[in-house]
């Protein structure tokens, strides 16, 4: 690990906290047309769901809005006519419908994001590789002083996670091999993917997957350079 | 200029300043090996030149190393093979013109950059856009505190200013109309291409161009929506 330059990281879910703040925009809507009753972690939970099997189907070479605002809306709105959700699909109207697909770009950081960003940046190239378009992507970090060296939305790719071409963009755009650097995600799927293209390994855990207390870093018998709990873990480990 | 939510940067001669870094390392070079009679300023201008040339033709659909570098390293070889400057090319071997093709990531920003884009960051997006590769861009903003929002090489769009793509594609990704983006230059023909793609204009005197002291604002009877002499007077007029 002594030879990374550059740490990249997954943003929702590894840096900002997706879920707390969805589920409390979620909420407000829903007060707002009286909506009380909804299990507001579920609808978040269907919703997020709905958009790893879209992003998987683009990243295979599938067709698909470009954008994320694009998808979280579509995908939104193709929840609001299921049956499941169709109560809630005649109370939320477009107004509601762009707030909510625009709380993308308000999640707030995990506690220890911004500092951990900050002590990590003095002595390594911080860089974003996310799903995210560029500008959800600036929104966030201005929203919770995340102080990237750079932005590297999947979009510019032209694709979405976990299509080798976006690992490998963003190592040739880091002028870097992609061994000296290293993927940072709360998602097995997205450390593993960069793996198999070269980069080294660190998985956070954030509880976004549900066996996540059971992955293991290399030294402990599991696939993962590194296992941490933090960013700021990392800072400790890394920063000068 | 009041819907403006981005100021788009060029950062060669506008954010930093190239020329007296890249003097400064030509003659620590030179002097390295008893090369000391050269007019350095000269050889600089042009490298420039011939990149200015270089870039142009790309723009304009001809092929080329598609990264800053890789094209900097070849139009050093191609004048160091010049009958002017034969001599200088028996005595730089590898190492020297490596050292020199780098001296691009190293450049000094103005004294007043840093401090006005941390002013301006308050209020507005803050994005670079220019012909360097995103690795020249990133070392570049480490060494001088630049702290962009974003950073937008002409690389990720497969070509080099002042090709329409670019300004287009810097709007798209920061999910604006070009009307909501002022380009910032100290090049006349930078600002001049944001306009015909919509953006709007904010040229700042670096003496870059020869006649840059004759160029005017909208209001003194010129074409650009502001002329200013440094980031910190941008800043002075939109930070909040």
């Amino acid at each position: 690990m002594n030879d990374i330059q550059a740490f990249i990281f997954d943003v929702f879910g590894t840096v900002v906290d997706w879920r707390t703040t969805i589920v409390e925009e979620l909420r407000v809507q829903g007060d707002r047309c009286g909506a009380s009753t909804i299990n507001w972690d579920e609808f978040a939970g269907d919703w997020r769901s709905a958009f790893w099997v879209a992003t998987n189907e683009i990243a295979a070479g599938g067709s698909g809005p470009g954008s994320i605002d694009a998808l979280h809306r579509k995908l939104l709105d193709t929840m609001l006519e299921s049956e499941k959700w169709a109560d809630l699909g005649k109370l939320w109207d477009d107004e509601h419908r762009t707030i909510l697909t625009m709380a993308w770009h308000r999640l707030r950081a995990f506690p220890d994001s911004s500092k951990g960003l900050h002590a990590l940046k003095k002595s390594k190239i911080i860089a974003v590789l996310s799903n995210g378009n560029m500008r959800s992507l600036i929104d966030l970090a201005k929203h919770s002083n995340l102080p990237w060296d750079a932005v590297l939305s999947t979009e510019l790719f032209d694709t979405y996670k976990p299509n080798p071409k976006v690992y490998r963009g963003a190592a040739y755009h880091l002028s870097l091999e992609p061994r000296q650097c290293a993927m940072v995600a709360a998602h097995v799927f997205d450390v593993k993917s960069a793996a198999s293209n070269g980069m080294k390994t660190v998985y956070v855990r954030r509880g976004e997957d549900p066996l996540s207390m059971e992955v293991k870093s290399k030294k402990d018998g599991g696939e993962f350079d590194l296992v941490v709990d933090s960013i700021e873990e990392i800072a400790g480990l890394f920063a000068q």
